[in-house]
């Protein structure tokens, strides 16, 4: 079988492993294809090298056909579609004592921590894995992962069909955040200062602006009869984002904190007691997020074949990454068959 | 009758003023008790000068006997022990029309946007009365506004009798803040660099560490089996609260925002993204958090009369102040009937 590895300092290379047959409890999947995402340019631009064992196989947004399956193995049979929910729990941590197994202190998250999917077949546990429903194309089930995500998102802040939302940031997570949040009837804003970016939600049916050009805050006390967001999504990463965010929200407003602020940043607390705001960190996904994921996406109600912007083969990642780099491409495929097809 | 009032500058001067029946749908009240409270202090300093009209009679935290009732009053009558919860909403701003009439973006905060109780005979819509519980010494019936803000406070963070609590700062809402959430069940430990409050706190049967002697994080960690604390009470105002506060946290571990930051303060994201926290801002108290203050004041489930420092008649208010303003008083009532006895 053949796999893309990270090799250190921006590069990937092609090999041919053994492979061999899936273990006891793992089944073999012939991967159809892995989406490529910021964490994953993280690893690429080296910024992850202490936790990434080189050579590194990574990737965790993937879809594919079971191949094999391992001894004891009995509820999966090859020839199914699926997709794996790439964390595994220790189930003995604070946060896994207390339910909240999905962002466990000890979490090892397939792709980084152990082995992922960017190979033409993959041995998995079989309790990672998520069938897919008859006829989702496979390149759509790629993102199902990164829709998990978006869901969970949504899910933290308990929105309804009477919310006006801001999502900050018109990446893939924040355009996913802004098509889950319609999809529970609110009315949406996405503020982007990329014009292709905006072009893309448009594209979706999602409202973008311009925060250079709109006021924000005036443009939302418009659109609220002077009220006010009832949640914003913190996906920028940026200082600007969380003052945005923080500003633009009514009395008891929630703000989702989704990117990762590496350094701690300014807030204005004052108005968090002042207007008693609420904030909510947000992070992967539960089981019940993935499932409701694999929904969406199956049912055309978040704009997957529309987020792929390229697909490459499992030569040319580095290509793929570049695209991603450059900030032209909303997400890469890697079509993960042999490459000699 | 007689009133303290505010002439700015650090002075308070005593004023004999004509008074006056009470108007149609107020009552009379002959005050008992007033208490000073931090917003006191600071409109003391003069820091709320453009807020308050001088000469000002101020004070919110009260107790008395009604004297008199106007035209319309039907539900009140001359005898009767009460308090008052001094907020006055609007109506009809996003705030109001959302439930969330409490912190009314147009509130009227009785004693500082309007005269307050610093006065032996002072009239009151009877909307805002609330009726004191026989039996109930009227000078501990003067805490019931402050316990109302703790009440409050507990109830955004949803306290159980489970949870581990941590609140930064030992002041009388600190204090409160303990015992309320001790009165769920919770286990709770206050945090105080000053000794005479950690004093007090044990006093109350709270247990109160210092900082800089023991380390919190570790403290806790030990306390809750490696876990963290269920929620944080930022209390102190201080940069060094918000850091613990924030450290001092289990996975998914609340963080109530109840002191007055005036400038925006550096939060570590990353840990709110990492862990999922969450923080609530606190602010005032609703009617129904008034009403359990009331409960827990009349039944000793709070140290209202322990929380008495020293009384002060309305000529001796700067006093009071000073003594608030040296540390070493909790709580200091000023004793409001005439000062000729
Ligand atoms: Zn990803
Ligand atoms: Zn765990
Ligand atoms: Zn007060
Ligand atoms: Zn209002």
């Amino acid at each position: 079988m053949t796999a893309a590895t990270y090799t250190g300092s921006r590069n990937f290379s092609l090999e041919e492993l053994p492979g061999g047959a899936p273990q006891p409890g793992q089944v073999q999947i012939a991967v159809a294809f892995t989406g490529l995402c910021g964490t994953d340019l993280h690893i690429f631009h080296g910024d992850m090298d202490a936790r990434v064992s080189m050579p590194a196989v990574i990737g965790h947004e993937m879809s594919g056909v079971i191949a094999a399956v391992g001894d004891g193995v009995d509820d999966w049979t090859p020839g199914q579609h699926v997709t794996v929910m790439p964390t595994v729990s220790c189930g003995n941590c604070p946060a896994c004592r207390r339910g909240n197994s999905h962002i466990c202190h000890n979490l090892n998250f397939v792709g980084i921590d152990s082995e992922g999917s960017m190979q033409s077949h993959w041995n998995v546990s079989a309790d990672i894995l998520v069938a897919l429903p008859d006829g989702l194309p496979l390149d759509e089930a790629a993102l199902i992962e990164p829709t998990a995500v978006a869901v969970h998102d949504v899910r933290r802040a308990s929105v309804t069909a009477t919310d006006f939302v801001v999502v900050i940031g018109g990446g893939p997570v924040g355009q996913l955040i802004a098509c889950v949040a319609m999809q529970q009837g609110a009315r949406v804003v996405l503020v982007e200062l990329d014009a292709g970016r905006r072009e893309t939600a448009k594209r979706f049916g999602i409202t973008a602006i311009n925060p250079i050009e709109t006021n924000l805050v005036d443009y939302v006390a418009q659109e609220t009869d002077g009220a006010g967001a009832d949640v914003a999504f913190e996906v920028s990463g940026s200082a600007a984002g969380v003052g945005s965010a923080v500003d633009v929200l009514t009395t008891r407003g929630r703000l989702v904190m989704v990117a990762i602020h590496p350094k701690p940043k300014e807030i204005d607390l004052h108005r968090f007691f002042w207007r008693e705001l609420e904030m909510f960190g947000a992070r992967l996904y539960q089981r019940k997020d993935f499932e409701e994921a694999v929904r969406l996406v199956a049912e055309g109600a978040v704009p997957a074949r529309g987020m792929i912007s390229r697909v490459v083969s499992l030569d040319e990642v580095k290509e793929g990454f570049l695209a991603l780099e450059s900030g032209g491409a909303m997400k890469v495929l890697v079509d993960c068959n042999e490459v000699a097809k």
